[in-house]
């Protein structure tokens, strides 16, 4: 599996796919550098006039709600509509899922048009499942790894979409297959929009590789061990932004596949 | 003091108080990632629709004016209401006040909120005292210190906000004590947007620390001692914003009460 | 020419124009960096109602249409109105022309205001020209630069300004004269938005220079050379983009001189 991986970043940097991004705008700047960082390519671009085009010459969306508001919330229905009817994969992230009432309709609504994959923490996607039941309840930060598991499935279950929980551990369930990444370094919490930028990651290779559990299996582990490398070399979460954008770009097949530790049990 | 300014740290960091902003689009991640250096949990959220509810989960909120248009306005006034219905701190960054009357009559009705800290330089505070008096003019850069102290307290008298006027020294204005902190580095100023840090962790001392003017003075003196020690470390304005998120981050008691100078003259 | 273009850059640190950025989300945070590095002020603004004032105290304007939208579109032909009527200089980033339909009409109309300065990529210049015959067609990344130089010509001709097309090599088209600039690195086009910020210190040298062609010289110039400098002190984007901009701050005469390679040829 780990030779698989490495193929698939392989991929995404010969195939620099064209990924159009409806993201927040705190993370904008560094969602467009991870993507450059691992050879795609990124495209930011919201406004109405100018979705269907985008559609057009993008090979995969990523939605992200962390900063939403009506118009660009509406940005992000209709692209998820078009991403569709064109049978092009996108990545949802629901960022902040709980912690307001807006956040949790507007999800709901997203989920409809099932996305490919979904991306979030334990709170966020367990906040999503009770979404999903009309029983909202504020962002829970202690979230068993357990009841996470299950609302992961739910979600899977009912919209098809292949859903990763990210943290210490990282899990992927998809409908058949699941898969659960060891990597990554606990600063890089501290660093704001990591989590978008795996988003973004994910879009990338869902672009280009078939198998969904690999391609987000792929990104997440790339994002894993590149975290856990550049954290080894950062004298705090300054320093890990950088070096995260440097190993991304330049991780070597040895580097990824002698760090990586996957499993199918957690 | 200088004591008392690092048991405010260590109190952040401890409580980590989830700070709403409703901040400008050129120093989001910034100021993201500055509140998590320090341990703090920032959201960034201006949509309408979940206002009410982020103010219910956030303890305290950041009002940045930088760059702001009518449906951020709007988020502002609401946000400023809720914080005042509800006797949650916050704290207004009236940033470019005097550069456009737009500004000014913003930062006029922000003001009627009574905001629990203002700061901004001294061409700000003093803009911001004359907006208030209906008398605007234009961005001053070359501000005499002694008229902006009394801007700063004419608005904190007037208002009841602490008012802190950041530069080569920053000086802390409460209604019954100052503080004056003499930390910080040229450097500085060439970095976008580390006055807006600065608003966003006195928004996170202000969540946890009752008394404001401490609040202000520690997050200033943890700005200022970070920033020196950074630029000590930095060979440009890129090299310093990165070693200054690492500071933040991992600074000791003893490198920030070494290197504090308070005192309560200019 | 290596004289007068370090004498331009000396120019910005001395009087340090404010200029008037309405520019994208992806990149506002690094081009109001890369003006502070280079001594200029800027401003962020694009609230309708602050236009005129913004226009009255900047130097020049930054108009970017990287993440466009109605309202920002609006701000964008109000600024470039405002601009003309006062005789001020700007600078138009026609970001993905060719993308969109609306992209293109937008560009159109902008173009119609005639900007001092154009610049772009060869794929962008290639749309614009085209889009300006209202042929429109997508993003061509394998632009041959003798049909990029015709576009260029023919928007320099027909509107007036001066025209770069940035890449390997950057070629600066004025009404009487043309500049060479074979400067740069390849790892540039990793980091999201240099060519925005490249943009950015054209509208500082435009604000204070007045042989056009030697003020985009200039600024393309300075990028070129800090950013093959500070390529060759990097490991990867994230570092390269530290390095720039601490680059663009602290750059020698002899630095600049030594390194700059220019010709009136390709």
């Amino acid at each position: 599996m780990e030779k698989q991986l490495w193929d698939h970043v392989q991929t995404v940097r010969q195939q620099s796919p064209l990924v159009q991004n409806i993201t927040n705008f705190v993370v904008m700047n560094n969602t467009a550098n991870a993507l450059l960082a691992v050879g795609a390519s990124p495209i930011m671009a919201h406004g109405h006039a100018e979705l269907d085009d985008m559609s057009r010459i993008c090979r995969s969306l990523v939605v992200n709600i962390g900063t939403l508001d009506d118009y660009w919330v509406a940005a992000m229905f209709r692209a998820a509509v078009l991403a569709g009817e064109a049978g092009k994969p996108w990545v949802l992230d629901p960022v902040g899922a709980g912690a307001s009432g807006y956040r949790d309709t507007t999800l709901r609504e997203l989920l409809e048009h099932r996305p490919t994959v979904v991306r979030g923490n334990a709170s966020e996607i367990m906040a999503l499942a009770k979404a999903n039941t009309k029983a909202t309840k504020g962002v829970d930060s202690t979230a068993a790894s357990s009841e996470a598991l299950d609302a992961a499935r739910s979600i899977c279950q009912r919209y098809g979409s292949v859903v990763c929980i990210s943290g210490a551990v990282d899990v992927v369930v998809g409908p058949a297959q699941s898969m659960y990444i060891h990597n990554g370094d606990p600063l890089m919490t501290k660093v704001t929009g990591l989590g978008c930028s795996a988003t973004a990651l994910i879009g990338a290779f869902i672009a280009v590789v078939d198998n969904r559990v690999e391609a987000v299996g792929a990104a997440m582990a790339l994002m894993g061990v590149c975290g856990e490398l550049a954290a080894a070399a950062s004298s705090g979460p300054g320093s890990l932004q950088v070096n995260l954008l440097d190993k991304l770009y330049n991780i070597t097949e040895e580097e990824f596949t002698t760090r990586l530790r996957i499993s199918h049990e957690a």
